[in-house]
């Protein structure tokens, strides 16, 4: 499977739902398989939280593949033989489109603090004038999990023409306090850490040592991607063979992986970025801008599919079934599905195989 | 109803579950009622993580009364006309019992990190000795909630002739690596604290500005004494009126109230002791010292009275069920009621006339 990155520079404003201009902005993106003639064998993949326009693939030197490689590929459920599948970076993320660390023109200085809030709404009308750009005006199917899931049903709502069908997992309505509070760790923990400096923090600042504060709220939102069975079968009360149980700073294995990877994750990710987007899933509401997520909900002309997972203790399963159901009362287009899973929200990266039949299915159609 | 508030002095020493040694210790605490002549009437109130000896009552000019004032005074189900109660404050918190900021004797000079780790076990071995020097060898019930519900029933377990009854609540038999990963936040959070300076702090550092560490941590503490049930009930997608919702930093209202409680907190509360409280909550399993966790509980002779949550995320009700179920097989004598609440683990706080009843019905029996 060949891998495409490209970046798309965009003179004219976008408009934001903040009443702000975004101009110019860049879009990364990376694409597999071939667009055919009659360019409807588009599937636009949305990322979450941390995730970039690498969906899929291994890049050269690297032994991490994509983050839904499992699912992406030559002959696999997303099956880049047959379609020609798009992953953009979105806007206000650290991985190439605009975001809070990009100039802001005509200075060049970075935006940092002046970067405008960006929401779910803008970060899909950003894609949609990407896919313009190359000449797309609809799409076979958008696939998302988590924020990826808030922005494909965001497409559904805002532009009921432009996909077939829509898939949503792992995903919500509307963002819940649950999710926003557990959002709030990184927020404070950020924002009080001296080296982000309000923001004011070299582009290098946190390259080797990284970012305090990102990753104290990184640990916050590992544990809400995890659920106490993840935990308990990977870790159970398994301790750090080389610390002593009475030493205060002695660790369980659960605290020395938590440690490690959210070390890691804030040596990669840009902090400010980490900021935005938790701005972007705390406002995610589907109904704003509408009368009420009724009407919201009623323009959607795509065939949905809702999955859920029944450990994800983020975006709980009945937040899906809430939109299933009002789905049904309109005699709407979908399928919902709650796959039984003890991963909990992560479940939609890592139990491809409980859930990969139903992307087929539906792309079959 | 009188509260009497003392400290009690130990100069001989307290041998720590760690091979170290406590020595001098105090002990604040705290009783309500009085103490009848055949010292038959007294029951031992053990407090949580943040709590203290002041478990009932009203101090003169405070607006607040201890922390489980709906349940322990004259006619309530811990019915102070006819108990003796006591709470103590635990070694190690930092409300008048010896804990990491008192004196390191000879010196002047506080332990800061140089405090032994102390252990559950390690309480309930200091709450003993307190007991033992007020005369009283033997107690009607020892009850608690959380980390008190691990005191009791490490007391049921390391001196099986001393309490008649045990009653614990929202608490487990181990602390499972979901609980110890919240606690992770708070640990990260405080060490990483510029302020905090590795535990050299002067001691009213935190007075004004509170300690940014332990709000943080106190953040995600509340996110798992919570649920999202209770704070959809009590926030919803609220946002704060004066705060714009396109600012980077304006606030939904779950966000101001996690602000101002943990800021508060910060400012009352010893980092240091939150670091060596949170240090014996991970530590805490029953088993340990002895060959297994049926050998642990095949010593238990007290009437063992088990009540979970059923919304509890921090330790779930199967914990207790699992305590419930190795008692039963044992033939040994108990109860096990599951609340039925959305609340979440602050239940034990808060749906006091959920649970009352059972109190009052362990403690007439």
């Amino acid at each position: 499977m060949k891998i495409t990155t490209k970046v798309a520079h965009f003179t004219s404003p976008l408009y934001l739902e903040s009443g702000r201009i975004l101009e110019p902005y860049d879009i990364k993106y990376e694409t597999y398989g071939t667009l055919n003639k009659a360019k409807d064998n588009v599937i636009l993949i949305c990322h979450a939280l941390s995730g970039s326009h690498h969906a899929a693939g291994y890049y050269e030197g690297e032994r991490k593949p994509g983050w839904w490689d499992g699912l992406i590929g030559d002959g696999k459920a997303i099956d880049t033989t047959k379609y020609f599948v798009i992953c953009t970076n979105t806007i206000g993320s650290c991985f190439g489109s605009t975001g809070p660390m990009s100039s802001n023109y005509p200075s060049n200085e970075p935006y940092r603090l002046k970067f405008p809030v960006v929401t779910i709404k803008d970060m899909v009308k950003a894609q949609m004038h990407l896919l313009s750009s190359l000449g797309i005006y609809g799409v076979h199917s958008i696939i998302g999990g988590s924020m990826g899931g808030m922005q494909a049903l965001q497409f559904a709502v805002d532009y009921p023409n432009f996909a077939k069908n829509i898939i949503a997992m792992a995903t919500t309505y509307a963002t819940q306090p649950w999710a926003i509070a557990f959002n709030k760790v990184a927020v404070e923990a950020i924002r009080r850490d001296p080296r982000f400096n309000n923001g004011n923090y070299a582009k290098d600042e946190f390259k080797e040592l990284g970012c305090d504060g990102l990753a104290i709220g990184r640990i916050a939102g590992h544990i809400s991607y995890l659920s106490p069975d993840s935990m308990g079968d990977k870790f159970g009360r398994r301790y750090v063979s080389n610390d002593g149980l009475f030493e205060l700073f002695g660790r369980y294995e659960v605290e020395r992986y938590m440690e490690y990877n959210t070390g890691n994750f804030s040596k990669i990710f840009d902090p400010l970025s980490y900021l935005y987007i938790v701005k972007a899933i705390n406002t995610f509401n589907l109904s704003r801008g509408y009368e009420s997520l009724y009407d919201a909900v009623l323009r959607i002309k795509a065939n949905i599919h809702l999955i859920s997972f029944s450990g994800d203790l983020l975006f709980l399963p009945r937040e899906m079934e809430h939109l299933a159901k009002m789905l049904d009362r309109n005699s709407q287009s979908y399928t919902y599905h709650e796959i039984d899973s003890n991963y909990g929200h992560d479940a939609f990266l890592v139990e491809l195989d409980k859930f990969k039949s139903i992307v087929s299915e539906v792309l079959s159609r």
